[in-house]
């Protein structure tokens, strides 16, 4: 928002910053009433499809335009996000959804992407089952049919994939985010980085929301547990929380973040092209567990492509040439 | 908060209320740097069983013990809250929950009452499927043992007592509601009270949020219709929202309460008890929609005490003597 017209270097690098990151861009002129934005600007502006809106705050006048421009503006996404399980589990079927009840979860709540699963297959026409992973077997064996997908939280994946017939798909609400909200082939890639670990090598485990962590915290405690079991060695792990991500990207081996579950698509993508930029691996919890795990390959059943991915890769690092970037 | 210890009328006019809500009262003496309380009124507290604690807020001091005194302080039921669900479906048994997705339901998530009935079941080792009305009939085909209880949403009553079979209990989250935050008994007799309902009588409809009401509102739109169609005629119905009561409660025929699933309990018993004084009936949403559609029996098949107090009132009224006060 720029002030009387005034516009200078730094609003042209602040533009600059947004075509670089893909976000769209509406500049708003306010105290319009007391200087109007200078003659070639706006044209220039709209050449490069930034919307141009001018107020007067004060006196609330062009707020609906402003609106309108924002609407406009509003990516595809806002309107029809892609989707996190529906396309997974048709109308009418069922899918099960495990959920863990450990000391960090909050009295009386789902965490948002358990909702936003149950949400999802209701808009969908089809239905679920949830289930503490202790009674999956019996959920199960009430069950004249096999659900058609079986959802986990990670923390439960060696149990589900244990008490799951092998014939029905299992994945985890991790590996569904990936997938919403970032990106799965680079995931696939960064997971593919921990079989290059080695004992002393630099991991940054990064969380979105600041929670207060309590015993046995997924972040600070069970993923470097469960890496060091895998590396077979001490590692060098750094955690951080919320919206700081630190400079010396490059100087980390791995990256593991959380799901992102309370971000929108575009800061968890931020963060995945910063890594790609620095050169960084990047995995996403519930994929970093099911490598560490050994299941990776069954959590990626219900995702053939990237299967694919993962196996060629394999197969490539096999050979000694390494996944491509 | 009493500053500098002042204490007069206002302050004794306010733990007299406290004392008939029986709701627990602390009083702080602020600013106690400036001024201590009077010698004899610590004492006088102390009789009355209320907490003192002196505090200067500005430089922090006493705030801990604030918040001890706030803890010891806490009514059992924010310790243990009294359950909505679980003592209904035992350990290792399975509820079905109808969730109709309506123009209503705000995109992404599920409402409160739903979740927490989610939560709890999983809290007590048992186990949910989440449906929508249109699916119930094949989930529930999908099972080899039919479920302990079909909860569902109030407005889908009537399409979920048809699909589910007569010996599996169904109720509603909404009676679930009334009976773990309200007084399942009072909202039984203000059900009967619809029966004595005339047209052109006064219907109070309350909605403890404030939520913007769109097409086929349920406590605009919905509940209206139905009252008037059992009555079988006009009723002078208002409507209010958020934490404003009417002070002319006595006017009123018959309150209906929405769930207060946003609610504590007392707050939704201090409006039952301003009822009862002022003598006016007071049911809630899904008992008035189970009793205006003709399920009421049914709806209280889960709650042996309630449906043993309808059917003797009921029995009593068609003497032509009216339930009890």
């Amino acid at each position: 928002m720029v002030a009387g017209g005034d516009w200078g270097e730094f609003e042209d690098a602040i533009l600059r910053e947004f075509h670089q990151r893909k976000a769209p861009a509406i500049v708003v002129f306010n105290k319009s009433d007391l200087g109007r934005p200078a003659a070639g600007l706006g044209e220039r502006l709209r050449k490069e499809k930034v919307s141009c809106v001018e107020t007067v705050a004060n006196r609330g006048e062009g707020v609906l335009a402003l609106r309108e421009a924002l609407v406009r503006a509003a990516p595809e996404e806002f309107i029809n996000a892609p989707s996190m399980i529906s396309d997974l589990v048709p109308p009418g079927e069922l899918a099960v959804l495990v959920v863990p009840i450990d000391k960090e979860a909050p009295k009386g709540r789902l965490i948002q992407p358990q909702v936003q699963a149950i949400r999802e297959l209701l808009d969908g026409d089809s239905y679920c089952m949830v289930v503490k992973e202790r009674e999956l077997r019996d959920a199960l064996e009430r069950l004249k049919r096999p659900p058609v997908l079986v959802v986990t939280d990670s923390q439960a994946f060696l149990k589900v994939a244990g008490d799951t017939p092998p014939d029905v798909k299992i994945t985890s609400f991790s590996i569904l985010l990936a997938r919403q909200k970032g990106d799965l082939a680079q995931f696939v890639q960064g997971a593919l980085a921990i079989e290059g670990l080695k004992p002393g090598d630099r991991v940054l485990v990064a969380e979105a929301c600041s929670h207060h962590p309590i015993t046995d915290d997924i972040g600070r405690v069970k993923i470097p547990r469960w890496l060091r079991q895998y590396v077979g060695g001490a590692l060098d792990i750094h955690t951080i929380q919320g919206h700081d991500f630190p400079d010396d990207l490059a100087s980390y081996q791995l990256v593991v973040h959380c799901g992102a579950c309370m971000w929108n698509r575009r800061e968890l993508l931020t963060r995945m092209l910063r890594c790609r930029q620095a050169g960084v691996p990047i995995c996403n919890y519930g994929m970093t567990i099911a490598y560490t795990l050994g299941i990776f390959d069954r959590a990626l059943g219900p995702f053939p492509d990237a299967l694919e991915t993962y196996r060629r890769w394999k197969a490539e690092r096999a050979k000694g040439s390494g996944p491509a970037s």
